[in-house]
């Protein structure tokens, strides 16, 4: 009988490379999968490195296109951050692998899906969240939560003891996460509660370069229906304007956020992200969204981006409820068109929107003359007043201090606390 | 028969001193109420200013206590935001304003309150609805939905012609607005919908001074429910917390805001914001409730802050639902506990948290070897997955590619799209 | 010179009525519009009377496929209710009035659009921001916050004056709203606040019929994509099935709902809704809601139907908001399929449905042996309690109670509230 | 050496019964705990089962203080229920049940706690929940989540081989549960998905009597901060008020509810409630907060009572999200003073509001002459409708047919939709 034979979303890191044996030694065959959503990556070392650890298989595809048109349009055309903080990153690719890995297994004939998050995390329910919706007839295999090891130096251990060359996947200082929308750092001295924390020396030692003072300058971006179209008056496919504006302000001082966040487990936990292409993206989004929507739209927009980066933070993706939201959302990109233009030195902001369709009009807001009748406000206040009548702690006070007169008691038989109060300004 | 007298909020600009002499035009006598909310006043100046113009008496009153014991913990325990940006400077201290109207039109036995706000903005709902709620038996006032005039040169006219000294209240580039909280600057160069703005240009002219590069620092705030109570470890009234930290950074790069808001009325508008210690006391706020609150009661805390900033933008202070939101805003800020230590330069984020009660325990978290069970997540997953069934379009697509020998039409006919998922993975 | 002329949303009532002479002396040539929006009426008799009362052209339109094809399935399909019991009969039919105004003023070169709703009413939103909107280029005219008219006898008084047949505007003692959806009853009896109500009584005397017990029965529907498409099997458009339903359930003890309600101002009002096919068709859409959409979807929905009842409540349908929320709704929509049967006596309820993608199975909730792994729930609750840890007040007291030999204070200092939780269990 | 102990939450009933033996086989000394939550129950018999069953302790304890004072005041004032149907009977007695466990196990000196719900519902989260909060120290136990009894009829030949006497246990038809606040039905025919349901006879199965058409009469409630505290005038204690008040209405037809609801995990369940008085008590909390809540408020008491429910029925009761959001809650409820008389045949409903400070103000609304001026609405329509300018759908449609010589593609580049709009009515 033929061993059962699985998918693998496979990194190349410690814990992938660990489970490839682990796979074998449980009876199954392994197909590696690795999936490019952006990280820089020695593709064809990787493979190897598959293929020397016992896997059947090793291929590489590509998610790019995937994540950039599914996932990355409505993450800038709603601003969409989790915690108000994180711009989700991570949470953003992992659909795709999933779902590559969805497609490989169908193809292959595989009827097991492995992945290597830990059972701490987020990405657990990323990735088998979406197992199980799309492969339902399929096993899903967490080894973190099968077997014993106890840590990254077990794992090494494993790995050296297997006779793997363990070269490729030395400890490292940081957990690193990468992809085209931003690169995230974890572990190491984020997981000392009490310590100071030097977030410029982390991002030296990952990246090799500390934050820096960048010479000021503009950037201008133009957008249709909620994407970006076009950098500088140059029209470029999204995944370009995204890479060119990681590369041009990596090093930027307010490139990075250091986040402490709630899991969807309610643990808490640091990291650091560096992302400039989304928060520069999410400010010219912004800007727009204020120029073009209502107020009541625009509320309504903050509301659903909460609302759709809670369920790709917590492996929603593939779900009745982020179809809905993500509706909406699409309603509300469609008003979203103009070019906006950033300052990015010494702080990162909007410097112009020109949107056609814009209803900022000053001369609804001006102090000076317009066509705006100061009359009609009269009216508008005493109507929308009426919504708040009511008793409340410091009218009590005002009032009794004023009847002297009235008995004991008196109050509860008065007419409203509002009485009158249509007709006092007339 | 004695002439009807009324409270007139007085500042000394050009809007209120016109309404002296048109209020008096109109039979009134006229009492200046000057408030001082922390903006920085020759308050015998402006006092001498109203009398000169016709008041029958002026009167500094100071309003610091009132806003910094009512308003500010909430604001600061809250980390309240409108629209995500604005930190309600104005809006804090309106009701203040209108309170100290209505106390001394009681004290004078006047039944009148009047304010210089326009039909245009947000403030006239402040003053207004403060005063129907608290003095529903007085007459309000607002000249601007009166008069006649069409901005500011026909009221320096009006000034002049009335034997005014207006040297005191000469045109200004930009309508500013200080108090203990904040400095807004208004009109000008903002109103210009499609210029490119130049944040920086427009703070030296108002500030005689250019934002600048200020020298790496930190800065540690101990809180106690909430509220900052020491600052570099010395124990100090808020009043002079906020002080301190708006005279150390006011030229920082990060101490102000660019704001395209939605006002009440939806009309939209622009403003830039000075609100270094604002900044700074809501990034402290939000990392204590980021280690203290539980998940659910962190994004809580988000809801509350959001429905609080917009009660009191919409001048809803005094209402039945403001002290609904601020009892269970109350209840979060008892577990901010504990002490923050932020960097100022160059960018502005939190270094380190030491709170007692912290929830924040990286041994939970961690990617080594703890005192979690990743066996649990196994059952977690599998259980928390069951909200999310159903079908999706992605699930079709992939279970219709498989499904080669299912007659058609079947598909509806068959089980849940979520079939053998529990025991998939056991 | 031509004189202008306007358009006239006309009902024959004695508002309506009156304001067609008040036109003509104001120097308008009026154009009746009667719209035919489900209500029984002489449209014949309406048109002879509005040209009586000196309109130079009397039109009769049917609104009734608009509001049944733009309207009625997303009230249905979300359960629209306004403050969890209005069913928006009025607030539906509104919209389509005031765009057929705005066609026939499109059609005939009118520029003035005329309504005869209240200036106190939700009316007058519904028809003046469509106006807006629609058509911004049109004079708006409310002739009742013109003229001087106060009430109905005045009204009627002006109308005998000027020589017109006052015999069909009879005073009456209720205001009534009628169309496809509902039967409102306002004013009289409702007006006052302490008396004690009779609903039957007020029910029988606008009706000529008492509610009654209806003999035990049983009524089937069935939905596509949220919309009821058949009634007891018979494939049925959906103004039939409304139709049917209102007529067979007027007289259910069950048809009507007693509401006292928030208007958009705040004013609060009383008002009796008869709409026995809206309480019937919303129950069958909740109950395969409950059973196909999962549990986020279900709440989203719930928030969905909240917001789009506001806004339509509120004259907000040609808005950016509405059509975002609509867009999200009709993809929750999707998935409600299937056949509801209600038993319609002695009470309203479900008690069959049929949906070929319910997710109600009960072999997942049975109290029996199952499918299901009551071992996973361990790791489920372990997991799932890490959201809630954080001191309560319970907390304090009931540690405190046992740790006899804790110092004072030491609770301050001590690890977690919730420490060794997470190996409590194991 | 001693051995363990545990106190187990006991009702006698076939799952807790078969905990006994089952866990002094484990080795464990079994206290049995039986709490008064308001269930009928004839205690002595339960305790003699208890040690019966090999107890080394049987103890009856009253929880109905603490579930009276705790719990009901505020799921009254809010009118709480979970997806708007489930009045929370079961979910309120749950954190009173845990609490006196973990009270009991202080007094005896216990460190372990045992419940016995199953693995699929929501009950073992309320138990595990309040036990990991209240009593981190103790270990908890939850035998359905251990032992391999496979539904009700292995447990009952389980303890018969253990020679316990199981007359008392015998198979049930249904699952109930009761307290003070309601009668819970599930199982037997409820998990049949596609039967047609027949409430009325499970419900006379049950209770030995069918619901019936009961004789019209009225009741009245009177309310101090939002609790009842008097019927028909006569002032009662709340527990008292309660259970007559279900004594009374037990088979009034409105008196139950059939619901398909939503558990925690997301499986769906489907239920009988009997709660007359909850349903009553909220009706008329309901009238009362229409009639004394200003409408933003009322707004929010709705969205209090929907959290307030999901935590409750989630088994957060011991939460800090729980005290924010009581807090709140009880800030509302100070309004709700009064007195509401309601029908109760042939419906359920108000008929009666007399609060001393209602906002009902019918003056405000009536269609007759009044204090209030129509003509303030103009100015209120004109600044409220700015908050929805902004293109829609049907406003292209409309301006595009009557442009006609407008060129093509002239939109995008025309002023604002909305130009003009402001002086359009003056």
């Amino acid at each position: 009988m033929a061993r059962p034979s699985c998918v693998l979303a496979f990194s190349g890191g410690l814990d992938t490379s660990a489970i490839v044996p682990w796979l074998i030694e449980r009876g199954y065959d392994v197909h590696a999968l690795i999936v490019d959503v952006g990280q820089r990556e020695d593709w064809e070392a990787v493979r190897a490195h598959a293929l020397a650890l016992g896997a059947v298989s090793a291929t590489v595809r590509s998610g790019r296109a995937e994540l950039v048109e599914r996932l990355l349009p409505t993450a800038i055309g709603l601003g969409a951050t989790y915690e108000e903080s994180y711009r989700l990153g991570t949470a953003l690719a992992r659909p795709i692998i999933a779902l590559e890995q969805v497609r490989l297994a169908r193809e292959l004939g595989c009827k097991a899906l492995v992945h290597g998050a830990t059972g701490k995390g987020n990405d657990q329910l990323r990735f088998e969240f979406a197992y199980r919706t799309l492969a339902p007839d399929c096993e899903v295999i967490a080894p973190w939560k099968e077997w014993s090891f106890a840590g990254r130096a077990e794992l090494a251990a494993y790995l050296a003891e297997a006779g793997c060359d363990t070269e490729f996947v030395i400890d490292k200082l940081y957990s690193l996460d990468e992809n085209l929308w931003h690169l995230s750092i974890e572990g190491g001295a984020l997981e000392q509660a009490s310590a100071m924390l030097d977030v410029p020396s982390i991002l030296e030692h990952v990246l090799g370069a500390a934050p820096d003072t960048i010479a000021p300058a503009q950037v201008t971006l133009d957008f249709q229906a909620g994407v970006p179209v076009a950098l500088d008056g140059e029209r470029l496919p999204l995944e370009a304007i995204v890479a060119c504006l990681n590369a041009r302000y990596a090093r930027a001082e307010w490139a990075w956020d250091l986040v402490l966040e709630n899991r969807f487990t309610g643990v808490k936990s640091r990291g650091v992200y560096l992302n400039p292409a989304a928060k520069l993206l999410h400010a010219a989004s912004d800007a727009l969204a204020r120029c073009c929507l209502n107020k009541p739209t625009y509320a309504l927009r903050a509301d659903l981006a909460e609302r759709w980066a809670d369920m790709l933070y917590s492996g929603e993706y593939f779900s009745q409820q982020r179809e809905a939201i993500e509706a909406a959302a699409r309603s509300t990109m469609t008003h979203l068109q103009g070019s906006v233009t950033l300052a990015v030195a010494p702080q990162l902001h909007v410097v112009k929107i020109d949107a056609p369709q814009t209803l900022f009009r000053p001369a609804l807001a001006t102090f000076e003359a317009s066509e705006w009748s100061h009359a009609a406000a009269a009216g508008f206040i005493e109507l929308s007043w009426l919504r708040n009548v009511g008793c409340v702690e410091d009218d009590h006070e005002s009032t009794l201090e004023t009847d002297d007169e009235a008995p004991s008691g008196a109050r509860a038989a008065q007419p409203l606390p509002g009485r009158g109060l249509v007709s006092a300004g007339s």
